[in-house]
Order: C-alpha cells, then structure tokens, then sequence
C-alpha cells in the first residue's frame, strides 16, 4: 500500500481587514489571503480537509472580500490538473463550516463528511454575528432550504446528499490523521494533523490560527465565537506542534503560504 | 430632602479605530469619542457613576488613543465647577474597570466603591487580550501593586485606600437607582438606572453599548470577553429601556453626547 501523500489545493484568495486579522490590534487596512483544501491520499481513501469558497456566492452574498479564484482554484479544477474527479473523493473533514472552509463540498457528491458534532449544530443555528460566516449552507442543502433568506437555488444542490459522521474529542480518524478539538473561532472548530513516512508530522491549523503572524502575537482573529476558547487552542496547537515536533500550517498566511508546496506538488 | 440630581460630568474624549466601535463591521478609520463620569445628588448621599480616564495614564500607556482632556474634564476639575471637592463624593459605582471608566476613582479619597464582585476579580485576573482595558489599576492600589509590569507610582497611590462593596445580581442600591448586569463587555459589568422625579428615568448604558448606532444595528463593540453575553445585555437595555420608558445614554457616543446637558447643568 503506498504512503500518505498530502496536496495543497490553491483555492484562491479573498480579502479581510487587518483588523479582522488580529483581534483589535490591526494595523488596518485590505489584506488579502490564500485559501486553500488539503488532498490526503491514504491508503483508507481519498480524504480533503476543508474546500475552500465558492466564487459566486462570495460574489452574491460578501462582493467587499474581492474574490479572486481561477477555474484552476476551484475544488473540480484543482482535482483535475491531478488527474481526479469529484466523485473520487472518499471523506471530506471539515474544521468548520465558514463559507471559506466548505464552499466546495457540494461537488463531493460522493464522499462521507466528517465535522465536530458542535459545528454542525452551530451552522444551522448561530449567533447573530456569525450569519455571514455561516451563509454558504449549501454543504447541508436541508439546513440551507431553512435559511430564513434562502439565497437563489444552487443547481448542485439537487444533486448533493451529503452523509454526515459527527465526532467529538481528539481522535484519529485513520492512521497517521488526527483532529483535535481548537475551539473558540467557531463552537466545533477541528485541526488536523498528518503523519508522513518521510517528513515532519504536518498540523493545518485551520481557523484556530490563519497565521504564523497570529502564532507568534498569540492574537487571535476578529472572527470568534468564544475569544477565552480561542486563545486557549492558539496555546493548544503551540503545544501539540511541540509535542509532535509537527510544523504548523496556517490557514490564511499570504507569506507562508508562498513557501508551501502546492498540487501537483505533494508532502509525504 | 431634596430630589435627585443627575449631572453628566465631561471627562474628554479619546480615538479608537471604527472596528474597535462596531464589531467586525466598521468602517475602519479614527472614530473620536467622549468620555463622561455621571454625578447623581442622591438624599442618601453623592454617587459618581464611572470617573473617566486619567490623562497621564493614557498618554503613557496608551497613546494612540490620543487624549484630549482639559483640567476641568478632569474628576477634581469638573467636581470643582460644581463648588465641589472629591472628598464630597461618598459612593463611587463603577460599571466596570476598564482605565477610561475608573481612572478618577483615585481622587475619590472618601468614597466607597461599589461594583460588581466578578468584575472586581476580573480586574486583577485577567485575560491576555483585556491587558491594555484593566492597565489602570490606581483605583484599587493593592492590586497595581502586584501588576508583573507596575507602572512608575502615582503619587495619589500613596494616600487611596479605598473600601469596595461588591455586588451581584439586578438591584436597587438606593431609592430609585438601579443596577442591572449587563455582562459581556467585561466579566462583570453593570448599567445604571436613575429614576427622577420630573422626567423619564435615565438609563446609563455604560459600555454595554457605546452607542445609539451600536444599539440600532444590534452591533456589538470589539472590545469585549464574551460576545454572546454582550449581544444579549444589548437586547436586555432595550428592554428594560422599553419596560421603564427609560431614555438610553450612551457612553463613548460623540452625536448623543452632543445633545446631553452636561454639568452645572443638571437632570432631574
């Protein structure tokens, strides 16, 4: 059986605020950051860990975060300069369910979607200040047919039915893939961690810290359910990086993203 | 005996940026805002509700929120104008210990300090990203002292003993003035209401709500511990505002404040 092999998707980027970056201490000003879903291939299956946006709904529903996303950057564009399809996709994890970790799971259509128990719960029922976060429910199209403004209907939405298995804990999922619980950013929040044959174990942080900026200031981001909760898994990750001697991979670092290899490029 | 008396006593005015005001939100840019301390002529005695930021700790300490303060704008200044002196005050109530609202407590020599017991304690314990919000601890001279970083003595340290009251739960300290928790802002914040013989009550949001904007979009301020308490206290000062027929005043609101009488001239 061959090695895990992990690729970095280029999912484009988006625009924030410095202020959204780093929690009331900015500088301000437009920052703009990489998105990205990580393709594992394990002898298990096919896994992704978060899909990045959708362009058009980023369009519709946040124009202010200026998508910029190549036919190239999205979910069945990346998978195919690797030769894939969609429906070659076994599991898609997701560390949350902000429109920018999940806008490509609708074209999954095959997989089993694994998420923190809490995070589902929470997209379908949020807090005031998380509606935008939260307004690509189109990974859930029964959660998004409740959405009290539906948007218009997303063709692929018809054809997704997604399966669900909920986890809570830290837990390894499949040999050499770990999540652990990093919540604060968003109720369920998971990061990953991926045991190689031939490196350093990787640990994507997702959005318990986008950068190594954030890592270093232990400032957390604008964006958060629970700020106490936040910073507390930014000590987490510090100390399971420590512990695993695994590099961290941020979610939304323009700087190192830029030293990461991406697809076809890949980590093993 | 006569009625009570309300006199919003200007205190300055100090800059954060407009993500600072509106969670998330914005827009971005330098918002300047005022500070006040609220004197209430009480038959049971004088209470200042909050006491404002002391200048030189500001400029030491925070600069960036550029200070603009005259000598009346000071607690003695303004005391002063109303044929006062500190030593006249005998209650000091403080919605919270952020340094712009307890940075004159210090000049309040006779007072006893009447507060919330979990905001007293967060005071001293606080979290990593509330270090710049709890800097001045004059007000509470045992607790500066243990400061990891203590600021050079103020000399007014030396003579400030003060007695502190705590408080929980919604009550009524005096005929008429009431306290309701409003958490979220900070572990243990309080706004006032004081009931006036010849008009609406008057309902001091405190920094429950900086501002009418911030309650007209339901906007919480970025400063905050927990922001599911802080938008619920936001619903709570509506609706106790609606069940009182009380009139909202906002603390850091720079086109509210600018229709507010302010000392000598008083509410009653």
């Amino acid at each position: 059986m061959a090695d895990t092999k992990v690729y970095l998707l280029d999912g484009g980027t988006l625009v924030i605020d410095g202020y959204h970056v780093f929690w009331n201490r900015g500088p301000g000003g437009e920052v703009r950051f990489p998105c990205y879903a990580v393709l594992i291939e394990h002898k298990d299956g096919r896994y992704i860990f978060d899909t990045g946006y959708d362009h058009a709904h980023v369009q519709r529903v946040l124009p202010f975060e200026k998508p910029i996303q190549t036919r190239e950057q999205t979910i069945p564009g990346a998978l195919a300069t690797l030769g894939l399809k969609p429906q070659d996709i076994d599991y898609v994890i997701n560390s949350h369910y902000h429109f920018d970790h999940c806008g490509g799971n609708k074209h999954l259509t095959k997989a089993c979607t694994l998420c923190h128990a809490k995070e589902l719960e929470a997209s379908g029922n949020c807090q005031p200040f998380e509606h935008l976060g939260y307004s690509d429910l189109t990974f859930h199209p029964e959660l998004a047919r409740k959405q009290k403004n539906p948007l218009p209907p997303d063709p692929a939405m018809d054809i997704y039915t997604p399966r669900f298995e909920t986890l809570k804990g830290d837990q390894e999922i499949a040999k050499g893939l770990w999540l652990f619980e990093t919540p604060g950013h968003t109720a369920g929040h998971y990061s990953l961690m991926v045991e190689l044959k031939g490196r350093r174990p990787m640990l994507f942080t997702a959005d318990a810290c986008y950068s190594k900026k954030n890592m270093d200031l232990m400032c957390i981001s604008s964006f958060h359910l629970d700020p106490v909760a936040s910073v507390k898994s930014l000590h987490c990750l510090k100390e399971l990086a420590a512990k695993h001697d695994a590099e961290l991979f941020y979610s939304h670092d323009a700087e190192s993203f830029a030293t990461y290899q991406k697809g076809p490029a890949y980590y093993a």
